[in-house]
């Protein structure tokens, strides 16, 4: 069935559609009361492997905004499902054993994500019901590096010593790592878009833990193999790699069809910087949604404008929504983005 | 009386020593175990707050690693003590009464440095009789954005919520606030000179949780002031904007005469955009002490190698060094950059 809402899809092509369209990293979450409702009631872990509710909190922002595009609610770390890792959410991640040794990598499984992640795709199957081809449905994982670091440091880090240690210390190992890693995350993005999404995003959150030389040498390799084998699947892919100010001349060099942008770099630079013929999704500082409305709306149509001088744009905050964010700010925000 | 070791000083002033000059951030501190010695004795509240013991520890790393520049043990919250602000180090720093509206800043003190910062003058004093003129001491302070931060966050912070809210939905208070805290600042950066102290760094740790926009309209001009009106002082000061991919552009047009620099970028790369007639501190990344020994060197060649093409190379890592590492590879780093 033809999706009613194309205008993500076109502009995920470099077309043109009737208006610049928007969703929101973060967007099904605890800023809204109906997904604290839900929480209410169930764990995350708990969220995670319950499809129908996980297609109900992907339509929650849906409904209230009209927002363009739908995201599956899951988390990057699911994919550790298929590692044979354990992971807690305190709410911060923790993994029970950091992955430090060689021996600790031989423990991991790598096996196949459709033997362990059936129930991520049960959740796309299940949103894509939910929405109803209203908007298209964005699949996603996190990067070889990001997925990795929470491995060995065993949850979020300042420093990301333990990985950086093995990269400079191990590198082979290291290596192993994210090519296992990368195996994994390939197959399990393949089979999100069998389970039916329309595209996908890699989110690169911690890149900028490396240095730009360490991360090329390191990192990039990785990034490519994954961007480049998603790619064969036939969706739009988006990748997002924070920490744009030292990272973006890399991610240009990769094959992804939207570059996602955070707020490090104004917008206009950003395009400078991938060149003009390159779709680019994003920039607005979560924390703009604090501000008066007048000022929301010059900021979010000077976004907008930036976005007219590359091939096409999709508008996303720079970074995930603060769940402290009034909802009432992110419905004028897609208004503005609308009618600009 | 004048210093034995003037090397850190000339490249500051754009001159070339014999050898490439070292210090480290956080050199005195948690890697080492006679600091940790210290520790164990007394609180890190109380060890600020006894001249002796200050010295004792700022001198430590100079024994051990013929380091050729010392700096003040103390914190850039200590000047909260002319604010009437209380401030605890659980070990982070958690601020009782977090800055958040205009009587928040009304309830604030901005009072004389030399009325309740003394203590810090002793400890310069202090210092100065201990080093004996071997090495030159760094004096510091926050920079006013990284000072409100801490005052209004209550803390550290991830999103910087609520300073941003204040920058974009009351910028006169927080223009206010900059611009007292920037009074103190320059206040009590002229009461270390006059205790003693040969060189001064401005600490900009938390400047990337602007945009670089709303770093330019809201922040920058107070930085300015603050290093024009220490530059009177005559001693060479440092600015270490930390975020460099995305602000150091802005702190070039700073007057300092030193530029910091972080490992979020090639130091090839940022005397490319400081221009080569500048003097560089900087960069290698804390967590390559943490590689094998011949890694080591060879990254601390590169950057000394990549130093030469500025002005001025004042070697340093490009962020506070690792409580974890080694003390031997310290000694080891030392050695390199002296023999390169």
């Amino acid at each position: 069935m033809a999706l009613a809402n194309t205008t993500f899809l076109d502009a995920c092509a470099g077309r043109r559609p009737a208006h610049t369209p928007i969703w929101v990293m973060r967007q099904a979450g605890r800023y809204l009361p109906e997904y604290r409702a839900i929480r209410a009631k169930v764990s995350f872990e708990e969220l995670c492997h319950r499809p129908d509710l996980c297609a109900e909190v992907t339509r929650q922002p849906i409904d209230r905004f009209g927002l363009d595009a739908a995201i599956l609610f899951s988390d990057i770390l699911t994919v550790f499902d298929a590692m044979g890792a354990k992971v807690e959410f305190t709410p911060a991640p923790v993994v029970a054993e950091p992955v430090r040794s060689a021996a600790d990598v031989d423990r991991l499984r790598f096996g196949r994500a459709d033997d362990h992640l059936g129930y991520v795709y049960d959740a796309v199957t299940a949103c894509k019901k939910e929405l109803d081809d209203r908007v298209p449905l964005i699949g996603f994982c996190g990067a070889p590096f990001t997925t990795a670091s929470y491995l060995v440091e065993g949850g979020g880090s300042k420093e990301f010593m333990h990985i950086k240690r093995m990269a400079f210390a191990e590198p082979a190992l290291f290596g192993r790592l994210l090519e296992s890693i990368t195996t994994v995350l390939v197959d399990y993005l393949a089979g999100q878009v069998r389970a039916g999404v329309d595209a996908l995003q890699i989110f690169e959150s911690w890149g900028a833990a490396m240095s730009p030389a360490d991360y090329r040498e390191h990192v990039l390799p990785h990034l490519r193999r994954l961007v480049g084998e998603v790619k064969q699947h036939g969706v739009p892919v988006i990748l997002f790699v924070r920490g744009n100010a030292s990272l973006l001349e890399q991610a240009r060099e990769l094959d992804a069809d939207v570059l996602g942008i955070d707020w490090s770099i104004e917008l206009s630079r950003a395009i400078e910087v991938v060149g003009r013929d390159r779709v680019v999704q994003g920039n607005l500082d979560p924390i703009a949604l604090f501000a008066p409305p007048k000022q929301l709306e010059a900021r979010a149509r000077a976004i907008v404008a930036a976005g007219r001088e590359a091939r096409g744009h999709v508008f996303n905050l720079g970074h995930g929504i603060s769940r402290h964010t009034d909802p009432a700010a992110v419905a004028r925000l897609v208004e503005v983005v609308h009618g600009a």
